[in-house]
């Protein structure tokens, strides 16, 4: 669980930086990942650079914003909450009626006592947001309103980490760091991407070879497919891998299918998430939102399945206020921390065994069997015999888990024991 | 809706003919088709011709038949209703006693109060049909029977209608005309399809020809496909197609699948019906009884469905006096037509789109996306992000109209929509 | 019935040996089974011939046993059950306390009026068995227990029937006869194999070479295949295959899955059993237990189905002292040999039909067809026409009867009557 901690402190860090898909708010958050990975490598791509079909967008920095009513005082301030003013807003400075005020705010009438998380990449305009609550209350006034912000040619930042292993076969993982103040639609994924790492790296011996990468969503991945050799090197090499999004709260676990929910993470993820919690939520490709939309675009064609605790758009909190450090805990951020590693660690063991003889090899003559038989079962001999049964060289290990109904990580144990007997290949 | 009502016009019209397999009352038919679709041929195939395994019978003529009682008051009368003679009833011209008149009697004793249709197509015999009412209270007395018929070296008549279009494969539709006075389970389909004919006709684009056949059940569609090379050239050139029977009625909606149950038919009237009467009743193909049964045999092997509203067997008018003019309707009969256009416009429609760009094209810099992102969905886009995520080349647009839960006619739209912008082929 | 009978006498007659995996308790049984079917060839393999990954063990010679308490009575006596000994025990005789004595009894705590059956066949020990009642009830005392055995190199007993039919292609049939005085888990097996073996025998014709065989589970069954050159040829030649275990009871049908559940035997199988008693157990293959396991290991991988009544493990009698002659029937015993009797007519009938003309043939001509159509169906008449709709060449007899919901047996007679007809081949 010490883990957990870790990972919230993590949280707690980077939660007051006004993030981005680009500006200084994403180098603050990189910065703070590489206290705890300093391996990551950080690269800034120009605006107007393409990226498939896209282009890198002018870089956006922001200073200060308020709204004030006539007697000068601060009714909204983005030095409070930086989800006050919408994303990407052009500067402003002047004087509006209460009317021509409203043209510019943004609430979530639903939902009235939450600041809504709203941005405007693609078309200049400026904006702010603000409850409900404060909205029908404004009083007819004159107000001043200031964003003090400058779009300009500048960079998209992105970080990368790539930890070798036996294999040139990769897994990969990749999150986002584009949004503000939020923290399980933002910070829970940093955080468990960065421990990951340093879970991989502690391994005594790696089969695969392990990508990270944290990229503004949509733009930063494309750019970072489209850089480069990437796209074609992990079409090649990529076998399996998970988009990390809202993985800190503790309601739930989910994933979201490939395109077609049919490739080996979508198989290694729905046997870990059985064991762990059978309840969880598999959701299809059709309520996709994150970056597995474009690592499962066609032409792409990744085998990325989305992995979440409560998956983005179906939580109340989603993309408001209220998805805070109090909507997360260290609990919630280890346990997608453990089945992440579940999930490695099938991987890493997940070959085809394949028994080297001939009927029922006898256990009982190499101390694996009771001697004695009578009425009733031997759970571990019964595993054993069925492992044993499925190793017919057609099924990988989480093949026989599906099969058995026996979690990966105990058939790796038994896998271990025949392999020292000799039985298995 | 007036299309309901022109179709439900030439059913009144075609009403009184006394149809069978062979002779006059189809040429009447098939005339009255003339007047809506006049493009239609005729064809008259000789009694004696050989049909695969069949052989063309002979043709029957009837001009009058009637029972008088002693009295000689006729209790039944052809001319009242055709459905009084058993249908290729051969001559009679007798004094019969109650005893014996019975043995020439049907009647269906679960259904007192209504007429059976019943033939005897291939033995030679004669009969008729009354109710049960009437039967049980037939008095002791001295009967004249009297038919004036006769089975004669005729022809067998069928009509046959072909629209070419851009391609020479087909789309085919057959429905039969030797059924005596009866609404759904005879005259629906004859309406149904010349005025599909007509709807296929005023189209200014037909990528596919049309074949449209009007044949005696049976013996009718066998005759058809064993002459010239028509069952080479549509084993050849068909693609999908349909058996028009009881299409008239408003009760529900039918198919009748192919022999697996596995073909582009299948699929698209499953789609089709899916999205119009998600309550449609399919059945499997052993409930066939219509001439989907020749156009799937064993070696014929046609990709063709039934297609009906409520299924021929399925309706207790079926096969009585009951199955008259008020048991179809004008809204009955266009909700038919309404499916069988959204099945051609789908199979008119259907491409395999293939998206031109890696990972998500920018959908916004080309205005087809919102410029502002919160919370909340975009229903249009997301359709639009759908159709771009499965038109991977891999699958048509009813694959695609199956997987997203929308109808092919909107994502013809969307597709028209991203082809102008260049960014689907 | 009377095979029933026939069946249950024999089990009578070989109750009281006692068997185990060698020795002269399996000799009487196999006398005894050759007294019904005198072609077994019985033979002998000496201890210490390896068998795969397995080695022959030594032979097992029991001649008495008990328990006596200090006044001399016998408390446990061989003679009145030989379940009271644990099988394969070693000699024993000396004087114990009761604290010494209760390290060398086995029981059922569960089902404390049972003797249950224990065996330790790899590890020399000796033990008895009683029931948990009178282990409650066992005094302080001086107990003399006395087990007069011996282990000696000896041989492992099996019997071989095989009887020719027109092609290689093999039918096989294994039962066991290594478990003592036990009738559902031992008899039924070996009564419904030596009955079966003369149905076969006494079938005019015989499409396929049957092969029945009768050997200790496990070291048996390996034993079997490793020598000649039996598993190569099995490989080659069987087409389909049951291990018979536990058929004398009346309380339900069951059958254990291959590996894959993929076979022809499953098919054939479900098949039966979903006509004869639809509510039928399919166990899965993680469920096995007797000798499918061996002829379904990964390199063997022969298709055999289990065939159980009531299946090992699942009745509370198994493994004890209530497995006796009461929980066995002639009815029971007949049911399971019906069921195997289909199955076998099931694979002598199962042939790939194709219909010979195109198009329905015309039944009625050659008086397969009511000459008279009225409403409502001919049930005989639809079989034969969806015979002949599903006999294109793709599918056996099965397969169409799975489709048709008809069993085989009916389906043989409508082919027959169609080939006379020249209509199928």
């Amino acid at each position: 669980m010490s883990v957990g901690q870790d990972m919230y402190k993590l949280c707690e860090k980077m939660f007051p930086y006004c993030r981005s898909i680009t500006g200084d708010g994403v180098r603050q958050t990189v910065e703070a990942l590489k206290e705890v990975q300093p391996k990551i490598k950080v690269y800034e791509v120009p605006s107007g650079e393409k990226s498939f079909d896209w282009t890198v967008p002018k870089e956006w920095r922001i200073r200060d914003a308020w709204i004030k009513n006539s007697k000068g005082e601060k009714i909204v301030d983005f030095k409070k909450t930086n989800l006050h003013v919408v994303g990407y807003s052009i500067p402003v400075d002047k004087k509006v009626s209460l009317a021509e005020l409203k043209q510019y705010l943004y609430t979530e009438p639903n939902q009235p006592d939450v600041i809504p998380y709203v941005t405007s990449y693609y078309k200049e305009r400026f904006g702010f947001c603000m409850t409900q609550n404060q909205y029908d209350n404004l009083p007819e006034d004159t107000y001043h309103i200031y964003i003090d912000s400058e779009l300009f040619d500048g960079s998209l930042t992105y970080g990368e980490l790539v930890i070798p292993g036996e294999t040139e076969e990769e897994i990969f993982f990749s999150t986002y760091f584009c949004h503000p103040s939020m923290a399980n639609d933002q910070l829970s994924g940093l955080a468990l991407s960065a421990y990951l790492s340093k879970y991989v790296e502690s391994k005594d011996k790696r089969r695969y070879t392990y990508r990270f990468i944290y990229v503004p969503e949509t733009i930063g991945s494309l750019t970072y497919l489209s850089r480069e050799n990437h796209l074609e090197h992990m079409k090649k090499n990529v076998i399996a891998g998970w988009n990390l999004s809202c993985v800190g709260d503790d309601r739930t676990y989910s994933m979201v299918s490939t395109r077609y929910g049919n490739t080996l993470t979508d198989k290694v993820t729905k046997n870990v998430l059985s064991f762990i919690y059978p309840e969880y939520k598999c959701y299809s490709f059709l309520k996709r939102g994150s970056d597995e939309r474009q690592y499962n675009a066609p032409g792409v064609d990744l085998p990325i399945c989305g992995f979440s605790r409560s998956k983005y758009g179906e939580f109340p909190e989603y993309h408001t206020s209220k998805d805070n450090l109090d909507f997360i805990s260290s609990a919630g951020l280890f346990g997608a921390y453990n089945v992440m590693v579940e999930c490695i660690e099938a991987m890493e063991h997940n070959h085809r065994y394949k028994i080297k003889c001939y009927g029922e090899p006898q256990l009982g003559k190499r101390g694996l069997y009771p001697t004695i038989s009578h009425k009733g079962g031997y759970d571990e001999v019964t595993a054993m015999m069925n492992f044993i049964t499925y190793a017919d060289g057609t099924n990988d290990i989480v093949d026989i888990s599906d099969i058995m109904g026996v979690p990966v990580r105990d058939l790796v144990k038994v896998a271990e024991k025949l392999r020292e007997n000799g039985l298995v290949e």
